[in-house]
């Protein structure tokens, strides 16, 4: 066993010895332990910001933005773990005539779970971001692996959480950073041990599919598997339909212009394929597509490889068979910056040739030109699955259009009348999380309060003694939560 | 592509059309669909009791309970489903000043369903047991592979359900039993085939380690990998402590008796290993124990292949190491009866030797000795995943183990403070499935309603006008169910 085994190994056997002490405390208090750290990252001066901007390229109002989200996070989260939401408490109380036992259930954390952040949100979607949040909220220890493309941004909100630990009295094996700078192995070899050291349980990761499903393939060979929860890629396809081309063709074009070059596209809810029938409605989307790309100057990318991916990718899905450019950014732009690029091919073309259905990770798109109808179902029903489907339509193309309605139900996450998918709002209803490849399991969510349950597990206590039960299933029910008590919902009282 | 796979897929192909037409059904007619189908059981004549008695040897006053069981099960699933609990609606209204979406989110089914029955409970957990119960609940279409081992039995079940399908003008996709005797092939490559087709979403089994974890693989292994709730070996143990042993040795020798040989021991929940530390309290309780075993008359077993098996790994586990055998039943017996016996062995030995932790389904457990309190720590904390642990002990015993109580909470889906795991309650807070290897996924049960939530996957709806939601997420609340708006918990009003 080398050294860098030894130092992640001993920081694995803390987070494991901290699982036994977050497995008593009560959602009560992992939600003070929550606002805690959202105060101390709301504190943050702006080092922060700048560490980020540096490391990342992104804009400081955009990192502002993202922080106060990272923020909203952990207090929303915070509040859904206090309310018992993913407790979910069950009592079945005993019945003397009939010999039933007293059964009660709930739901208590899964073990430490090793979280690999995503490249282009530094705080939301990284060392403390939803899946840390969430997964401390089910009463998980974390260890990060931090993201090499912002390994100093890592580092402060590692510090800000183990702030938060000394201040509460908690274990240090709560929260756990590993950078490569402490240890030797490629990121792959560091992320594939984690995943497949026995202690640990659970593993949280927004990235590439190929990174995702190694992951998720080395977690299924595991003497005990365990779950992976991989956000992965989307083309987030955009349907739009012939009334509301014919009313807002230009208006539509802007906003799908916008959504598009969004953080130089460099979202995982990127609307990267836009698909309609042909037509004169069409013919005008298309040319106020192009005034409008043409317009938009090329953004700084988060890193060299996402640039040159990019890059390679464009040129890939350019130089298919029967495809051509129809929209391109003419501003002018250094090295690092990635031009907004559209392409356009035939539905059956598109159909077709698979290559045309990769994720383009940057202000790119390939616009599908139907010739009717059924070849708009037919790509429907070929999607493979996706974070996203947006219908833009009126209210009369839907209803002339229920089939393809129907029909994208089952091939996202959330689905969209109108409006443009990037914007992934932190709130209860949200699903971040669509059927494979989209997601490794879609069952589960990766934003919002809902992120939380990914890393619990149910335990049924049978007969015990109220002195042994967790808080959440005492009869006086001390921490006022919801519960279903003989199969009807009782809130805030005792039995 | 040979006969018996164009079976298979024309049987899966009307699962995925019936899955279309599920998906426009409410909670509410399922529901009702759902307690169609237990009073179609419920009716049946005694025709299914003598059937199922003549396949597998199952005495009638246990098939009269397990039928019992079974429509109870449909009912208490229908009133969890009709009750919007696995719908999980939450609602985030739009916030025009802010500019934030209407987002609504609720559970869909995930699709066609595998099911692959138990052969120790021919109703409960077969063609129209609770995997099947869960799955049209969820909204999913189902199709079993009918168990051969008593085949007859599932046809009528199978049958049951086909009426009340034809009685609702249901698709007949919504329900498809196979059988051996429609296609060619053993029963592991129907299974391999099911598991992989594109078409199939999810499976339900309960059965050995070795069927569960092969299906598991597959499904993994598949280009869209799927979930796989495989209920699988559980060897149960018991943690009895010294307080408890020495105030009523005899009555726990007898329980523990009974449990271990209740229906000749093929119950997933028999205990199987009775672990204490040595002493005069455990003298006594083996000396009872082995007068109650060895009056103990052998059952015929449910088919000639278990009863070779049961006879088989009684003989591995008695001729290890260090082993001795310290109670038999001395009743006479006839060929396929399985004999109780139980051996002893220290706790060291039971550490060192794996095979000794390996399930014996039948009437058979291994007693283990220790030395003192570390050595029994030792063995709770090398435990794999099991349905179930319990401690046997007083409050006091529990209080001077609290470190035993800690870590069997992470080895087990259920625990019980005394009593015996035998006899698992079909009620909101049952938890049958612990970590792995008992179950494949220990996040779910698949006993009691909670089982449904294995069959669903989150949707949302963004900015959605009402005529398009489901009614599960319509502003009026046609459903009248609880659902969380704006971070609250609403029951039954609209918006």
């Amino acid at each position: 066993m080398n050294q860098s085994q030894v130092y992640l190994d001993e920081r694995i056997r803390i987070a494991a010895e901290a699982f036994q002490f977050l497995k008593s405390t009560t959602i009560a208090q992992r939600a003070a332990f929550m606002h805690a750290v959202a105060t101390e990252i709301e504190g943050l001066g702006p080092e922060l910001l700048e560490t980020a901007h540096a490391e990342t390229a992104l804009p400081l109002p955009r990192l502002t933005g993202e922080k106060a989200r990272t923020v909203g996070q952990w207090r929303s989260y915070a509040n859904a773990v206090a309310m018992g939401i993913y407790t979910e408490a069950r009592i079945d109380l005993a019945n003397t005539e009939t010999g039933k036992s007293d059964i009660r259930k709930f739901n208590l954390g899964i073990g430490p779970v090793v979280v690999f952040g995503a490249s282009n949100f530094p705080y939301a979607f990284s060392t403390a971001g939803g899946d840390t949040a969430s997964a401390i909220g089910a009463g998980c220890p974390v260890i990060v692996k931090g993201h090499s493309g912002h390994s100093q941004t890592s580092t402060i909100m590692a510090d800000a959480i183990a702030t938060v630990i000394k201040e509460f009295g908690w274990p240090e094996g709560v929260f756990s950073h590993i950078l490569g700078a402490h240890i030797e192995g490629t990121d792959t070899k560091i992320g594939a041990y984690l995943t497949a050291h026995p202690l640990v349980k659970a593993v949280g990761f927004t990235g590439s599919y190929w990174g995702g499903k190694a992951l998720f393939d080395i977690a299924n060979q595991r003497e005990e598997p365990i779950p992976v929860f991989a956000e992965m890629g989307s083309i987030n396809p955009v349907f739009a339909f012939t009334h509301l081309l014919t009313d807002r063709a230009e208006d539509l074009a802007k906003e799908y212009a916008a959504s598009l070059t969004l953080g130089v596209g460099q979202f995982c809810t990127n609307p990267g394929v836009f698909i309609a029938v042909k037509g004169d409605a069409l013919e005008r989307f298309k040319k106020a597509l192009a005034s409008a790309i043409a317009t938009i100057a090329p953004g700084t990318m988060l890193n060299e490889g996402i640039y040159e991916h990019f890059e390679k990718n464009k040129i890939t899905l350019s130089s298919q068979h029967a495809v051509a450019v129809i929209a391109e950014s003419s501003v002018e732009s250094t090295r690092g910056q990635g031009r907004p690029r559209i392409i356009r091919t035939s539905a059956s073309n598109f159909l077709k040739n698979q290559v045309l259905s990769e994720e383009v990770f940057g202000p790119f798109a390939v616009l599908v030109e139907a010739e009717n109808d059924d070849e708009v179902l037919a790509i429907a029903q070929q999607l493979k699955g996706q974070l996203t489907i947006t219908i833009a339509g009126t209210k009369e193309d839907v209803q002339e259009h229920l089939d393809v309605f129907n029909v994208v139900k089952d091939k996202a996450g959330r689905i969209l009348f109108n409006g443009m998918p990037t914007g992934v709002e932190v709130v209860y209803a949200m699903q971040h999380g669509g059927p494979f490849p989209s997601c490794t399991d879609p069952r589960f969510t990766s934003v919002g309060p809902d992120a939380v349950k990914r890393f619990v597990r149910p335990l049924s206590f049978q007969n015990w003694p109220d002195e042994f039960l967790p808080e959440e299933l005492k009869n006086e029910n001390p921490l006022g939560i919801a519960r279903i008590v003989d199969g009807a919902v009782v809130t805030k009282t005792s039995i």
